[in-house]
């Protein structure tokens, strides 16, 4: 398989950074074919703006983020930086997004990523929109067909993220970036690999976070993926994209969104 | 009141600048005194790296992005811009952010205004920290006794961010902003002015949402916080900071968290 490691760490020298040298050195002694965006050492623009494009604006006209993006796409004047992530996403079968989790979400600079290469006509604006169909997204779209996981640490207690925990259950706190940025546009989404307290690791506990995370790169291409609905299979109703009053009706919440 | 808005779009003429705009001339109008850190105008530094304090760190020290900042913060050797920050948010009595919803978060130049402006020792890792006592954190910290309030723009539709909308409800996809970025550090969380479909305001619509933001901006002194249990008060086991198991025995998930 080709994967994409897109990697947002500031220091080499880093928990994330040793995890890193660790799964390319996996992938590549499997016969995978591996590429790291690592967006600190790229000094990835991680803020999106009207620099984005080369697009002819007149003086008067205003920036709209979505339609600049769209028509940079289709014109081929999107910033090289751009295009070339979205080139690394074409030739992916496999994209890992791994990065601290700060302030419960990404870092801004992977953030920026996800800005800035998610073009319009690339990862959303995809397909027939009408009050029929609401686009080709959430398990189709151009991603459709290829994996994604994520490696996320973070500084606090397993406990803190439980179903009950203070922080809310991991499985909500990454809900907006799994079913949000990673099924949207059409990726499987494979279940996160967590790691917790990374204050606290010591060798003999680095050793088994490599072991688990050496076995989860082992079966990248067997592993369930996280069994999201789909949006035009039938669960939703369109163009509400409410599930439907026949499906788990007693739920809500993100969880229902889940088979 | 002083009143901090940290603003996040980068075109003035767009729907967002308008609400500003209006925003600010109505806090004034009130006799309010209001400032706002327009983040792009600002030509903001979204990434948080090395860069942002002037330690003098020997070479073969490795960038610790907690630990930098905590000596960085006590030192007095933080970046002018992020200290500048700080002392805005002491001068506030209420802060505002108001930005567009992108990929089911805030923009990654605001994630960047957090993520450096947080300073560790100034908006987390603040009050005893052991097995008994976990922080002055979620109710207490340096920012208690402040308000805080989102005001956030979506392309999609308010059914799409329903109970049962396949964006997850509103409530969810805001906690770990409200809940882990407000709440955190001490803020009282008012609930969010959300303004959905925005490429179908007209100016008609646009008079109405302009008397609604404006009402809820006239009451901030006055609206209800969300009700978040605050991590010290006894609803919370310490250290596993999972909720005791008498209260709500039944719930679990985002919504648990709130009385």
């Amino acid at each position: 398989m080709n994967v994409l490691i897109v990697y947002a760490h500031p220091e080499p020298q880093s928990l994330n950074g040793s995890l890193l040298k660790f799964a390319v050195k996996r992938l590549e002694n499997a016969g995978h074919n591996a590429q790291v965006s690592d967006l600190y050492a790229m000094r990835w623009k991680a803020t999106l703006d009207a620099d984005d494009s080369t697009l002819d604006r007149p003086a008067d006209q205003r920036f709209d983020p979505a339609l600049d993006s769209k028509r940079a796409f289709e014109q081929g004047l999107q910033r090289p930086d751009i295009a070339r992530e979205q080139d690394k996403l074409r030739w992916a079968d496999m994209v890992i997004l791994q990065f601290p989790l700060w302030w419960f979400s990404m870092p801004a600079i992977l953030k920026g990523w996800v800005e800035r290469v998610y073009a319009y006509g690339f990862a959303y604006g995809v397909g027939e929109h009408s009050d029929a169909r609401w686009g080709d997204r959430y398990g189709e779209g151009a991603m459709a067909g290829k994996r994604a996981m994520l490696i996320v640490t973070t500084g606090g207690w397993e406990s803190h993220y439980s179903a009950r925990g203070i922080n809310g259950p991991i499985d909500d706190v990454l809900f907006p970036i799994q079913h949000g940025v990673l099924y949207y546009p059409g990726f499987d989404v494979l279940p996160p690999v967590v790691i917790y307290r990374t204050s606290r690791i010591d060798a003999e506990h680095y050793t088994t976070l490599c072991d688990t995370l050496g076995q989860r790169l082992d079966n990248l291409g067997n592993t369930a993926p996280i069994a999201f609905r789909p949006q035009n299979a039938g669960d939703y109703l369109i163009p509400e994209l409410t599930l439907r009053p026949d499906i788990t009706p007693a739920l809500s919440g993100f969880g229902a969104h889940r088979k």
